[in-house]
């Protein structure tokens, strides 16, 4: 077994905090139970963040951004150079993702792990560029052991910063044209599951656009039998992608929420949860998305999302909308008066 | 037909206006349709405000509280004074929906259409009193024509109100002990569905206590054929539920979306779409709720909810949570730069 990055141990979640978590939402001034998911989501972010009084007021969006050697097969509709160029617009603040993010109030931070271009400096980008874009995992292991490493690290130390300054969860995104196809890789090997149920149409693909990519994606898959996390990251998956799962241990070590977005944000956290299968606890999962493969990565990560409302876009765009839910839990827990108060005690 | 309060003409919706924001949506830089029900909600809402730019950052919760005769026959585990307790709690900024409001962002109003108590007054009160509780609807019509009248008209006004003062979305709803019974017996006849379709658990009846409920239901019902919207809520209504049923229809005149929480705030809506069926296309429904009719309604009224997560507490708590992907949507068509800025123009 390779181990080229060691995971962090996660700090255990207390099960008499969650028996008083529970105690606290169960004595609030409604009738138990009526608040059905937000209950459950309530003692979840307690019990992460280790406190009868969680709080979720400020919230960090990372949107890791990466290329993909593998587009060269022509696995997207779009050109490479589209990732520069969103990345672009995410730092002008006029991407889906910002425009939901004002929305709901929540800071967002770009973090170039492997954008195939010179980005200028700007104040919400983060610039950690292993690579400039993957290799072509079609015909060789999509970065080095070293570039994995360095991408996990990378999203370990960013989401470590957001937490550090003040981030009470950490909402994971990302940009990278190419990346449903080395996402398909990712879920295919570490689902596991048949490839075939693994590909959908990513950001528009038709019938035979997706047979062309499942036609490469098999060519990549057929190269190498990697089935160890760290391994098939390396080999199949992109920057942004191992970069998701370091951050995602990075802000559960730290004991932030981790709230993951669709498609690609999952093979991240499922490389990570595959290393240290106690992350699951720290998991939020945003919503059900419209890409093919997710209903089986949800499942493989034992995962029930929040929404459901069709979205396929990335970015962070569905994380970001869930955030309000774990708001509103967190303040159920804190700014709610008990039943007692209301109707006297039994 | 009754007539005794003459529900407003809607403006109509502009289909030169649909197919120009379902193009500014499709222009946006994203895949066409990637962001799912989020784009069609932007459409909606643009279309509601009748304007290409829409906008939903300031949002009134309003939530009508009253009281029910019918809960003499026991038709919920909580004693009628629960109300009123209930009210100075949303008063006191520390219920549920308060704590939801707060941590998305929106202000909270109660009005009293009927509750059966004298509540102190409060800034955030309106007190619009109609009765001291509904009549017992086992035994006899639950409201004179005239209230019910009066009760629609409060709703009506206190939408307009909220509006007038600056809601860019209003969303709706309810507070009153024994008022699931009453929504049924709406559902009922409204929907229309077999009675024992409609009456389900409310704020939490074991089978017995449904078994009970359903035969008090099934008496009241025994005792008018009333089949017409208004007849229906003055024979079976709550002075709450009328009012809501008053309410969606002036925010709709004013051309401000509608959003509608769960199973109480649904026959209020339901009624007022049957009385007015161009109501539907300004209401957002926010969440399928978890009381057993719900489903039902929700069909009745032809809706698609963007929630379900196994809420059944009312007071507005649902459609405070669907507020954000209403500011999301609005963000949407007004903060997002177009494909062609960022890819070029094909």
């Amino acid at each position: 077994m390779t181990v080229a990055w060691t995971p962090p141990a996660l700090p255990p979640l207390d099960p008499a905090l969650a028996a008083r978590l529970r105690a606290l939402v169960d004595g609030k001034a409604k009738p138990p139970g009526a608040l059905g998911r937000i209950e459950d989501l309530a003692v979840q972010i307690g019990l992460i963040q280790n406190r009868p009084d969680p709080r979720v007021d400020r919230a960090a969006v990372l949107v890791f951004a990466g290329d993909h050697g593998l587009n060269e097969e022509g696995v997207s509709p779009y050109p490479s150079a589209v990732t520069a160029a969103m990345v672009g617009l995410f730092l002008s603040g006029r991407a889906s993702v910002n425009a939901f993010a004002a929305a709901i109030g929540a800071d967002v931070r770009v973090i170039d792990v492997g954008v195939a271009a010179d980005l200028p400096g700007h104040p919400a980008l983060t610039v950690a560029k292993v690579r400039v874009g993957t290799r072509n995992a079609a015909r060789e292991p999509a970065m080095s052991e070293t570039e994995c490493a360095a991408a996990l690290q990378a999203g370990f130390d960013a989401a470590q910063a957001a937490v550090r300054g003040g981030a009470e969860a950490v909402a994971l995104g990302e940009m990278g044209i190419g990346n449903t196809a080395a996402a398909s890789l990712v879920l295919h090997r570490l689902g596991p599951a048949p490839l075939a149920d693994c590909v959908g149409a990513g950001a528009g693909h038709d019938a035979e656009g997706i047979a062309r990519k499942a036609a490469v994606l098999a060519r990549a898959a057929a190269r190498s039998d990697a089935v160890e996390p760290f391994d098939v990251l390396r080999q199949f998956g992109g920057y942004e992608i191992a970069a998701i799962a370091g951050a995602a241990l990075g802000a559960a070590a730290l004991r932030a929420p981790v709230v993951v977005d669709g498609f690609i944000a999952g093979a991240g956290v499922l490389a990570a949860a595959r290393m240290v299968p106690e992350l699951a606890g720290f998991c939020v999962f945003a919503h059900r998305s419209a890409e093919r493969g997710h209903a089986l990565m949800l499942e493989a990560l034992g995962a029930r999302p929040l929404l459901d409302l069709g979205l396929r876009l990335g970015e962070g765009t569905g994380a970001v909308l869930a955030i309000p839910l774990l708001r509103a839990a967190a303040r159920l827990v804190t700014d709610v008066a008990d039943l007692s108060e209301v109707v006297g005690s039994p």
